[in-house]
């Protein structure tokens, strides 16, 4: 299993007139840890589109709203990658307060297509290769 | 079963650099989606939060992306509810581009707290009271 | 002058833990105003991106915050282009709310650019001629 | 003058098609600045709010879009306050790209508010204090 962990701070535009982080906000929170999950791989998710011409659009996404997340609260986001990539990557988010108590969970499953013919493909090699050490235990 | 559809054009400023409505977008178009289906049954989601002090944070939601949404598309959000609310309530949405084919697909499903208390409580009876009607064969 | 008007409602995730539009989303509002602006002259501005390769990336912006809006209300955004456009195109916009208060006024300047030479060019001649009816006892 | 840095990364879901970082996603950068440059005088907007019952609405905002920022880039904010506060406080933001050019320069102004009575007050003794020191020299 490979996992990662990045901090982000609530902004005021985030949070709803109930005083929470709004909950269509959390997908941009997903969206950030595994990004730098995969930044701390060596993979740029900008290069990825913009050179090799690989977009990962998200497939399904589901999420439990455990407590509210407050206004300039430190959130950490944990992004588990519990499966090698192939026509598929499932991320598994938890994001924690500053008291370490569970404020989410959820999962975010995406693929990956060819920009230019818009078929779907297999996950680039970089990426498969990037992640293999942390699956060897498990084989 | 109740069913109310309601329809939201993607904004500009809604779509990300792959040219999509932005994945995380979608839960405020399910948010629009619910909030009109209760006003069309004669619940202003504002006054029983203001005047009642009930408020209704989302417990879980899931979704599956089946096709992009582009800028300027004019969406029908179909909003469901399948049973009746007692602590939770449930709210089924589809959401379909101007070909009438399905964008995306999922579910929310809210509680009831007291304001004040902060307490889970049973969903307030004038909603339970708008919804019979369309129950009641299914009795 | 050419004026159009156009009808927003605040969306829960818009409002902040003052229980206002957040001021950061008065932007997406002006944006909106000024593309229904456009589509009423008959100009479609994703048809000018998508098939003249027309981007309108926006210049400078202003606008003061007179008074709070709140979640649900039901706002005017009323859109106004005072001068015929040629490099710039500059949109006055007013927003009121339902008690019909001025809510937000402010101004956003725009220019026109070739997708492909990434140069600034004159406004697209549909656009300007769909306007000269409104301009011509002015001049 | 009181001057702070403070470093947002551009979100993917901050872009728009035009492949650019939206433009009305900069008041929230800008707000990100401001909070960090008073959490750095020690005045945290969270308990300002939440403990004294004081509220800071922005007044008017201008904003000039020198260049476009991209998705990933590290962006350098840089919020300056260049009169210490009485009725209103001016945060003046300049947001720079890693080659150090500027990308949007603009400036906001807001009030002091007291949360119960919704009166206007003048700005807390706790920031006067915390930014007089930048202001000697200059008197």
């Amino acid at each position: 299993m490979y996992q990662h962990q990045t901090r982000i701070r609530v902004r005021y535009g985030e949070t709803d007139q109930m005083g929470y982080l709004y909950y269509g906000n959390y997908a941009q929170y997903y969206e950030v840890g595994r990004v730098e999950a995969m930044r701390h791989l060596g993979i740029s998710y900008k290069k990825l589109e913009e050179e090799d011409g690989i977009l990962m659009p998200v497939v399904s996404m589901n999420m439990r709203f455990v407590r509210p997340a407050h206004y300039d609260e430190l959130l950490l986001v944990r992004t588990s990658v519990k499966k090698l990539p192939s026509y598929f990557i499932s991320f598994f988010v938890e994001i924690f307060n500053e008291k370490e108590e569970l404020v989410n969970g959820g999962q975010v499953k995406l693929c990956f297509v060819d920009g230019k013919t818009k078929q779907t493909i297999v996950a680039p090699p970089a990426l498969i290769t990037s992640m293999q050490a942390y699956f060897e235990t498990a084989e």
